[in-house]
């Protein structure tokens, strides 16, 4: 190749290809305030894209466990994280102090998988199928599935703080809490009542403490 | 738990799961004043959402069958049923007078599956791998899916009425009416003849009757 | 076209285009006994497939509610109906009682739409983003869209018996009821008490009704 | 990089990554006589697959058009062509003699892109929610894309010979040929008729042409 | 069917079917200028697409193949041709010249399926599993397909110009043309070497005849 | 609930939904030595499907970094971790030595999540429409994404050691390394020159360090 031939080179390759793919959908960083569909956001101007739209800082830092669960999900779905939108993946982690737990909650949208790094935890799933618990405790380092849609917990079995990540292949995976969804609403008490068979006394005792009414 | 700790506790939960999750996308209403784009409408701002937008009662009511086919089809589609967009699903219902008949159609976007209620139905559907016919007298309470894409028909063979529904894996499976796509439009006499191997006299009799031209 | 020519018409055609779509997958009905993969169960042998696996009368008949829930949910799902194997789609009926309920429950992998036949319904469902619930009575034909892995619930709110039909987007789209999950099994009741802050006095009482253990 | 350490390099980089990922799916090139499931044929053996099942011969040969339609459709599905197996793409070529006709039919699972590179074509689909005919004569070049599963044709308009090959996004996107669908099988004539409103001796006469009973 | 019913008829049937399916989404041409999401653009409005939305005149012309790599890619992608929107499919047509090639280069989002028109082609793609080549020698009317993802390219073997079309299971399948991915940006040198383990004089050197910098 | 009920009531529940669910499909543990299908693996015998068959220990300890990359990759796909078959989800894991890097890859079925857990890591990948490079100095805690089929490389540019985790939205996302496809195999020096432009003794200078031939 002569160098003499560069520069018509440089030109002719840029042309060749260039031009025709100007909108070819290598990502869709979600446009928080453009329209919504079923698939997700609208995509941000792809001239404005950075990599900064692709890196998200927001889960370097340790939650707050000075709660009730004395634990804390922190999250990078697509609505904290626009990189993920449309991309079918997104990350969370969550922090334990000793004692704590995340309480049984199903993720509609997706499956997720765990990696364990500090501390020793208690986690499972139960099958729909047969209502068969598949339980273990993880040590650090330890890898754990939970197939999509399943209700399943987490709860520090250890003496020290736990640390672990969750995958999910989903942007947006959602999170249903089931004391949430069961106490922490207006459904009224005779209706969670006759919907689980829980005793009144119970309801009202927890919707007392997570701000239910009715 | 000491009820001491309610307040507190209200409030650290509320804070540590609450404010992550406003845009979980649970369901997508459509909008139908929004931009459509290939997975659907667009989401009714999720503030706007209300219980009503997940229940229709346009399929409460028996169709009109005084027409040529003694037949009505009622659809609760995405454009009829907001609620259903984005969730890869919807119903429709039908009602056959005696003789009434829902003629050979396809629905090119979704499988169908009836639920056969009152009556007497004779339905089938045309494999296209060998042309097999797979039709059955069904009887109230029975069951029967039609494959995704594939000619189906559905005729009262008893002596009442009849009246069934139809589940979609779509929110919008498209209904196309293999008479109507054939003679009520304005492709040429000619060209329809040349691509069905029906006669001249017969396409120009069923185009007077379904209002096509050409 | 002659007379004459029909017999060598029917052959040229006949070899034309037959030949090749032998394998033409219209549809796979399960093959129960073959082995499974994550899209579903093998397909039977074309060769044997007949209107029959395409027709299913399991749902013609009311379940039995003299039963705790007072209450019977009859499937038409993949496994009792092979012909929706690989097809996306699958039917159920409930049939309850006066003060029947189906209890909270979901369906990890499914969307369900609900047609109301006979009596009153006091239906609802749990959103995961804020825990609003969306609960409203319907009548006779009302349609009700649960989204995809929600908690939900329907309780027979009338005098009479109540029946309605439910369509899904999955041939198997599961169903985990929540006090199966939680106290039909061998979970351990610390661990229940502890994932749910039920009372463990709460727990046992259950555990007891449902026959789990630990 | 000093020439004394490339076998050392070349073992540890070996070991490093390649292990891990013998079962990694590439493809899945199916094997015919294996299992079937909703997804396709089961993967022939990786370690037997050559590149000669990435190719194939089968679309260089002109059809032969000397039948009723004057026209041959030769395939490169997944039964024809096993290295399309899994990997939801095909290719089919049309061999159109002065006068031919692909006549009306579908596709159950795919949508269709067509290239012409000889002759004129008149070619068309029908929409199923207007019942809008979309035809145009089309040259030599020109590209044409029919959306899945509705009723499209194509009709050599000019006076030599047309090729045209179209493309799918589906291994096996299946052929409904409505006069074969209609015509060609055991469908009682009775039935045909009330489910197209078709003329008796009409569907009698294509019957016999194609061979149909009943 | 008497005549004097005709009108009434063409009336009743009208109406029966008509006015609900206003809005059934066969197609989703794309309007260039609405909000892109993750499943495309969105559609124009259904009134205003025509048979020409669903033709495209652009792969007819041979693209100009003085450039470096003798060679040219002409695509039919949805900014290009916005009827395949939405439709899952797409086309190109690539022309060489005497030498001519396309080096080797990925479609992050699609597989491609081959057929030569013209000439001799020698084709092929890396396996990621265990970076086995397949590659042969193709001739006129052979076709080739191209698993998702993976490393392949085409090069004109034979003495004459060589011109094929390839089809694509994407509206916008990608391309990533290795050497401009690693040599046509402002990527540090540093890093493509330590990224690549190629040497910095032939970084630079192809750095220089693509235009890229850093 | 009278305790003198307990015993019906645990029966009549049991009966009234365990027998029909027997074949739910909650997971699909990946029976390795059945037949493979383009979803993956078959399912492993339900009743023998234990908690261990979704817990994953292989990622605990760090890879062997002595090798010319000075990094290593582990992974948690299904060949590894049988009980992510089917669940549209993996991990791995990356340790890279001081100066460790892993280079130019892309994974041709999926989507990679990173969260780097120690050191520093100079991260990017680039775009296919515009050659656009994404890169950036990621710390410990950081997230980044790198959207399907792009090519993407990690580079240790700390002081000290790196540990990453990678999720991605398949159970075998598979990896192609750049230098692996074009140097590590018999395709020849020839064709590898022509398809890159890179200068010949670049190429077998790589090819001898990899093992390569021809």
């Amino acid at each position: 190749m002569k160098t003499s031939n560069t520069i018509l080179i440089f030109f002719t390759l840029s042309l060749l290809f260039s031009s025709s793919f100007g909108a070819v959908q290598d990502f869709c960083v979600a446009d928080l305030s453009g329209p919504q569909g079923p698939a997700g956001y609208s995509c941000k101007n792809a001239n404005k894209v950075t990599v900064d739209d692709f890196v998200y800082h927001g889960l370097a830092a340790k939650g707050n466990t000075t709660n009730i669960i004395k634990a804390a999900v922190t999250t990078a779905f697509d609505s904290q994280f626009p990189g993920v939108n449309g991309l079918g993946i997104s990350l969370a982690r969550a922090d334990l102090a000793p004692g704590g737990v995340i309480p049984f909650h199903t993720h509609p949208g997706g499956t997720e998988i765990l990696i364990l790094l500090e501390g020793t935890l208690c986690a499972g799933f139960v099958s729909s199928s047969a209502n068969q618990v598949f339980f273990k405790t993880l040590n650090k380092g330890d890898v754990m599935v939970f197939p999509q849609g399943l209700l399943h917990f987490q709860l520090n079995s250890g003496k020290g703080e736990a640390l672990f990540f969750v995958g999910f292949n989903s942007p947006n995976p959602g999170l249903q809490l089931l004391d949430f969804a069961l106490f922490k609403n207006n459904l009224p008490t005779e209706l969670v009542a006759a919907a689980t068979f829980l005793d009144v006394a119970q309801i009202k005792k927890l919707k007392g403490v997570l701000g239910g009414t009715g």
